[in-house]
């Protein structure tokens, strides 16, 4: 074999998600993009904020282009990740330092890296499933190991039973994501303290650092829940952030990892990061979108949308008869498939213009992911495909 | 140790040509730009094409935001591609595959992704001396190997014999880089063709495909000189290209790999990229820079700047007693040390204000890089400090 096989083999599987999206790309060119449902894929629906269009106007009438878009340094221009750390600062009464903040070409960048700078071969990376597809190709390519363990299946919460037995010495690092993809829940005050005093037990037992990754894409839609912001709860925690989500900005690729403050060896860890971001070839993220986030940091789209949309469509399913947990933050619905196959499900779906993504490269076969990232009018206009599906698998209405 | 070795050292060492810029920056807001002349980075200091700036005011006035800066396709935007496609085949009378185009930010991640694509453990990756120095980076973090290979002292060019000599089994890719950095020559067609015959001849030889991967940032900078295109002259080739040099858009990130339509397995090899790039935590190129090269694709910076600037700096560096190759292309002179210790002589030049980089992690001692993609300007007013420097070294002027 002249090529990588397992860099072959992640190509061919593709992202599933990434497959249906396209499907739905092409069908929208066939039928019409209002008759197409696509729930298959992340990509927000809804504008960014206005000043981020007026900040790119005034960027490119004011800064001569050879400024604007030329290099800035590899873990970010200075002043985009002070901005960065002063917001946090003030936003979470943290001791973020700027000098421990990396931006990244978005959450998955930033995830790769991170993994890049702890994992060496056999080291063992504990999640939750059902989680991100892509952690377990991130993990693996750096020839470590993705755990992911069984949630409580009232609530997709942590089993901290199963977690206490599943950590050992290979563990490096436990790997969270709230508000979740794909179930929407999110972890409480009360849960992170319970992840961190666990997680400090094994440290002491085991004599070195276990670092906590918190990927919080998220973080703002959460609907007026509290996400807590981990670096108060555990010293040796790391989060990670994109705007792809915060700011309609997916295909802008701008986010940014922050090393915790109190973190063991802070600045070893981020000199790492340095490192494993120069080895996967990035250079810098986005100079003009870096100007961009200085400005409009703490700035969000508007989610009453995603909001209304969550309502309609949760409250629709549940009528019609589906089974779903109710989605605390994110704009994802968790549904579980009327029958055992949910790849089986998502193809039957298509019938009705509906376009999903089977839970099943999620680690939690049986469901599927419906991303309400979308117009309202969209949703509106799929309530009568998805009643029409329900009557296909003879759900019956609860009336 | 609970970090990677190999990237806590990647980051320590940080690049010395960013290190140099970052040191420069810094003297900057001491003294003022006028008076530091950084010569360290590839960073194009002349503006980008007027329509670059024209285009995205347009893009972002009438393209809804939440298509504009939403996910495109991993490989990129089919549009974008095309366009590629299509500029290559009128351009290069070639046969480029928009199917076999994939989008990246930037050449250094299309290498990085291009190498986890191809190497396993202990394959070999050849290239010639001086090189890039994040080469070595971007192959050693797949655990492969970098074989750097002396060239012919008077030209920079191959040396065929060594390289027949260093060849072997596991052999995986050939690099190149023309025209070059840091030495500015350009690859004949002679040249091109030499190596093809060998690397076919190897591939009978051990029965497996070697692949030819041509780095070609300054593909366009070449003063009048023409720069064959590699896919003409060898089945198996990679094109890596970026937009940072002849647009002038370095901090954007945007740049593709192309696959020779006439490689082995093709569409093997690019799944493979594809993979790669999902390995290493690629989601897209910047949605909107895509929009733009679609549009501005075939149009570059105004490079009758860097011609005016090699001529005045060449003449006066030969003027004044330093020695350096005629750079046919790219926008460097590789310049002589006047003592063994090139790092001693950078730091001498820095007391001139004079910043260039030293050519040690280039894998060829006793040189430095001077990057001449500054304002002419600048050019002019740094003359005096290289005769200072010379003077300072007694070397003698050419009269």
């Amino acid at each position: 074999m002249f090529l990588s096989k397992r860099m072959l083999g992640y190509g061919q599987e593709s992202s599933v998600i990434r497959e249906i999206f396209e499907y739905g790309l092409k069908r929208k060119q066939q039928i019409g993009d209002e008759n197409v449902f696509d729930f298959s894929i992340g990509n927000p629906n809804i504008p960014t904020h206005k000043q981020v269009t007026e900040k790119i106007k005034e960027l490119v009438n004011t800064i001569p282009p050879e400024k604007l878009h030329g290099y800035t340094s590899g873990p970010g221009a200075p002043t985009t990740k002070k901005a960065i750390a002063n917001y946090l600062n003030k936003t979470f009464s943290c001791d973020a330092k700027s000098d421990l903040i990396y931006i990244t070409s978005g959450a998955a960048a930033a995830l790769a890296i991170t993994f890049k700078a702890f994992l060496n071969e056999d080291d063992e990376v504990i999640t939750f499933a059902p989680f991100f597809p892509d952690y377990k190709v991130f993990v693996e390519s750096t020839n470590a190991k993705l755990i992911a363990l069984k949630t409580q299946p009232e609530n997709f919460l942590p089993d901290f039973d199963l977690l206490e037995k599943a950590i050992n010495p290979k563990t490096k690092i436990v790997l969270i994501n709230s508000p979740n993809n794909p179930t929407g829940v999110i972890y409480s005050e009360k849960t992170i303290q319970k992840l961190a005093e666990l997680l400090k037990k094994k440290e002491n037992e085991y004599g070195h650092p276990i670092f906590l990754v918190s990927d919080e894409p998220y973080r703002e839609i959460s609907y007026g829940k509290d996400v807590p912001f981990v670096t108060h709860y555990y010293k040796n925690s790391i989060v990670i952030y994109s705007f792809s989500k915060s700011l309609s900005l997916a295909g802008e690729r701008i986010g940014y990892i922050l090393v915790s403050t109190k973190a063991k060896n802070a600045d070893m860890v981020y000199k790492t990061i340095c490192g494993a971001g120069r080895a996967l070839g990035y250079v810098c993220a986005s100079s003009m979108f870096q100007r961009v986030i200085e400005d409009c940091i703490g700035l969000t789209s508007d989610f009453s949308i995603y909001e209304k949309n969550r309502n309609l469509l949760y409250e629709h399913l549940i009528k019609i008869g589906f089974n779903c947990v109710y989605p605390d933050g994110a704009f994802y619905l968790f549904m579980e498939s009327p029958i055992a196959d949910a790849e089986e499900f998502c193809e039957k779906a298509r019938d009705f213009e509906l376009y999903f993504v089977p839970s099943n490269s999620f680690g939690h076969p049986g469901f599927v992911r419906i991303g309400y990232c979308v117009s309202t009018d969209q949703i509106e206009k799929s309530l009568d495909s998805f009643t029409k599906l329900a009557n296909y698998y003879q759900l019956s209405e609860i009336t």
